[in-house]
């Protein structure tokens, strides 16, 4: 977040920011997302919450006259998009569920940022038809963080799956997206953009990428961001880049296949530890490492998609989020909220290309 | 590697197997290649090279008289190809060079299996020129392992990386080719198939997976292999499937983000564990486990990316391979000599989705 950006938003200067949490699609059920919910506000106390989904299920959920139960707005939903719901399905019988109410409270004004748990194909769907795309965006993408060398401890990915395809003009977007998105989410002044690609070389890789590549490389100085090129699948965990462009369906692989590794891996150290006793001794005398380790990797406090280029700011958290991960959306949509990111965005991507204006509010 | 099959081919029965090694390219140099070699004829005394590059550093490189000295021919080249050279360019140029000339040992019937260091794109061009596409085969792959928790404790991956595109035939027949390969280096009877997709459910991903879906699924029952359907990016390290197909562009960029992903790990590990000196003495307790953990995920022990689709088996070590990884190479290219496998993959290729003939010498 730049300086001079961040006295200007309606959320600032230490109001309440309301965010909007569709309860009711989480695997782990209602009660996990509200012990999330918990735990963020005993952490932030400007938070308030407008909770959708089915409303005597929420009341139970929440205890009387406890603090979050004082921040919190019930709404009462009449139905819940299902987590295997096509999202073509969603779009005819989606209207008045727990994730098209919430998606509404963005398009009323009520709330700043909406937080589901739900199926992501079914709530981008929703996304685009209650809250639109932004102008100048043909593809909105999902971007996510990837836990990396760099200064801020992550990278930032995208797409990561809101659709299969992705010509230069979309990749272009992601670009300005992904950028923005770091300036405000990660607060790095001027990230480093990349190309995922098959190898570092010009010649490398398919022709929409090398169109892209000159794109993205012309939008760069005016668009504070530096193109650093093409980069290739073993540096997504390196310190050379910030935001990794490419499109939803090798994003979407790419982010399941890391994810994956570090899970074989998590699970043949657990039983490394476990083969012997000396190595549970081992174990023991290294727990506070290993701990740190494993909160370093761990997939929970990365929760959280954010999906770009909408008329508002949608975060889709993981399905199978516990209350540790539905709070780390929660701190996400609320730094996103505070900052002014929705509107930041929209201005950066209607300035496309083009010349930098004077640097005005929504400049980052 | 099927019973019936096994004692058929001309190198099965004891005899000596030959490979040729182009032992210029590697990034440590020809010393490192030679000490793998060593390596490997300490274990298997039916191997013998023929090794490939400038005589006088390679006959520097083997100590006179030594069992490695006594089991080698040193074969003399002009030229090298360069890492960063451009495919096209080795094309015009690569004649006479080691590469070249290792893979016209296949050629000439003098050797079973070719290893190269080199870079990739200009050991696929020339192997290519040289060795010719085998009949049926569009687009030639590159296989790869992956460490995972099936029985065999790897899976394969194709294409990673021979060609960025892939249409639904190609695909067809990167899942014969990957299953001939799965009987013949891992020993599994009846691979099971994926495609490697953005999720498991029928409509997701683009046109050409769907329908390459369908050839692959009514090839499986005549190619002795089971099409299980999609896997998605974090099953790769699972133990659904044997052989993942996807594009080369998908599948190396799938392979870096994992490779990458396992050694950010390995390196957060080893900076846990030096942490305090409590940790330090964990990591000595725990020593045993830790070196099994580590031997387990070794990328050096996977060594070894194969070209399919050609009229003879290449193998491409990793350029910054040590002995280990080398070594680990010649294995490979022992075991596929030995039973046969070019033919086999020949006759598979050949055989297509047809249905299958009576059981021969080579089919597996």
């Amino acid at each position: 977040m730049t300086a001079e950006a961040s006295g200007t938003m309606p959320a600032a200067g230490g109001g309440d920011v309301v965010l909007s949490i569709d309860a009711m699609s989480g695997e782990r059920g209602v009660a996990e997302v509200v012990r999330g919910m918990g735990k963020s506000l005993a952490k932030n106390h400007r938070l308030r919450y407008i909770l959708h989904g089915d409303a005597e299920t929420l009341a139970k959920a929440i205890r009387k006259a406890s603090p979050l139960a004082a921040r919190t707005e019930i709404r009462h939903a009449a139905s819940v998009i299902a987590m295997d719901e096509k999202p073509s399905r969603a779009l005819r019988t989606g209207q008045g569920s727990s994730m098209w109410n919430a998606l509404e409270t963005i398009k009323s004004g009520e709330s700043r940022v909406v937080i589901s748990c739900g199926n992501t194909g079914a709530l981008m769907a929703l996304a685009m038809l209650v809250l639109r795309k932004a102008p100048g965006v043909n593809r909105p993408a999902i971007a996510v963080l990837w836990p990396s060398m760099n200064r801020a401890g992550y990278n930032i990915l995208l797409d990561a799956g809101a659709d299969v395809r992705a010509d230069a003009e979309d990749l272009l977007k992601f670009a300005v997206m992904g950028a923005s998105y770091a300036r405000n989410a990660l607060e790095l002044r001027r990230p480093r953009v990349g190309l995922l690609n098959v190898g570092v070389e010009e010649h490398k890789g398919r022709p929409e990428l090398h169109e892209a590549a000159g794109l993205i490389a012309a939008a760069g100085p005016h668009g504070d961001f530096d193109y650093i090129g093409y980069v290739e699948g073993g540096e997504m965990a390196g310190d050379r880049v910030d935001v990794i462009v490419t499109d939803g369906f090798t994003g979407n692989i790419a982010l399941k296949t890391g994810e994956g590794t570090a899970s074989l891996i998590r699970g043949l150290l657990r039983e490394a530890f476990a083969y012997s006793p000396l190595s549970r001794i081992g174990a023991l005398f290294a727990y506070t490492s290993l701990g740190r380790l494993s909160k370093r990797i761990d997939p929970r406090r990365v929760n959280g998609g954010v999906f770009l280029g909408l008329n508002g700011t949608v975060i889709k958290s993981h399905g199978s989020a516990d209350a540790t991960g539905v709070s780390a959306a929660i701190k996400l949509a609320f730094t996103l909220a505070e900052n002014g990111f929705a509107e930041k965005l929209a201005a950066r991507v209607a300035q496309g290309a083009g010349p930098s204006p004077a640097r005005g509010a929504l400049q980052s």
